[in-house]
């Protein structure tokens, strides 16, 4: 994070290093999207990071890394904050909440999606035995329905987005997973989004994956469901390497 | 996090559930302090919690919690950016930068702080093996060094804190840690605070616990020690059952 800083509300130069199948990537494309700010996407191999992004993020060496001018800004949900903070009129809505209780609420289930939900799906996924992927199953299905009665709290029940009749932070945070979410029963054997069991959350995914801004960055389900294949094979090769 | 909405700016009723060992309470204490906004303070027992912290922060059970009438706000770091929000003209400053570049920097190592160097910590004190607990040891020495740098990039090598001439978000975060880094030589045997290691984050640690706002809350040495011990005990305890 070097030292140069740009002028407030300057788009010029903006530009994503990001990963088509990374979440964390994903949101951020959709909020530049929602808020209409052009940008320039760099997509990196994590098997063969760029020096940019070593340069740009060495103490994490993660995606997504927004580049604003010189000045790299890593981890998402800093990157969601700073969209508001430095283009506070772009766009047809800020992304966070005006009214400070709202805003606290909805940054409260973004560190829950990140801090949760997130570790629960990779237990999920590449638990390293069956008991630790079945918990990490059963985990991700009871934080689910525990966003189910976020989305009631939030939306009043009757809006169509966590943040009201237009989606805001907490639909781009959790809408980042949409993806996995929806390949779950290829990747994992199991239908996360169950219309039967989270009946809101399962509409808000299909409402979230046709918004303008999420069409085009929406991993489709078949190419979540193969690399993740390449992700367990990896798990695969690095146990066996460390056996 | 019922839905209630007060008022913005509306200082009165503000209740903090808190406990005197906690890096994250700590963190809230010292934010209202500097913001000079009176509150009730509310010692849990974290054996034998409240109703009040149970119905106020059901996802997680834990401390802290800001009752600001009657809207809870769970997680340190969602109150700090509250306490900003609702009331933006209390205090001699706000907590986070004006700018946006710097907000997303502090942002960033307010991340580390909770996602990293906490866990790293906890692994130091707590790890089931030898192993776990020297590599928890050696992980939070280089989150250290990281920090050191991070000092010096934030506040330009030549100020007080890392916010600068006065203290602010990022010293707010890690400061919270300053009762259990100065105590950790009587903790986990050994110097954390060495100024022959990180001069400038030794230096900065004294100067924090010196605030008017951190020199009541930071806890002594010696408590924190004992603390410990008690935790060491309990997860002792609860091994031998699970044996």
């Amino acid at each position: 994070m070097a030292a140069a800083v740009v002028g407030e509300g300057d788009a010029r130069q903006l530009k994503l290093l990001g990963m088509w199948a990374s979440p964390f990537a994903h949101r951020v494309r959709v909020a530049l999207q929602l808020k209409g700010l052009e940008y320039e996407h760099v997509e990196e191999d994590m098997g063969n990071k760029s020096e940019l992004l070593l340069a740009s993020n060495p103490v994490h060496k993660k995606v997504p890394v927004l580049l604003h001018g010189d000045s790299p800004i890593p981890e998402s949900l800093v990157i969601l904050e700073y969209l508001d903070d430095a283009f506070p009129g772009a766009g047809r809505q800020a992304i966070l909440p005006a009214d400070p209780y709202r805003r606290a609420v909805a940054r409260f289930w973004a560190a829950y999606v990140d801090g949760k939900l997130h570790g629960m799906m990779l237990n999920a996924l590449l638990g390293a035995t069956e008991e630790e992927r079945a918990a990490g199953t059963a985990d991700t299905l009871a934080a689910l329905d525990k966003l189910e009665g976020a989305f009631a709290e939030c939306s009043g029940g009757k809006k169509e987005f966590f943040a009201g009749d237009e989606p805001g932070y907490l639909d781009i945070v959790l809408g980042g997973f949409v993806g996995w979410l929806r390949a779950w029963d290829k990747v994992g054997g199991v239908k996360l989004l169950d219309a039967g069991r989270i009946p809101r959350l399962t509409a808000w995914a299909a409402r979230f994956a046709e918004l303008d801004a999420a069409k085009e960055v929406t991993p489709d389900p078949d190419r979540i469901a193969e690399y993740a294949r390449v992700l367990l094979a990896r798990r695969a090769a690095a146990a066996a390497a460390s056996e």
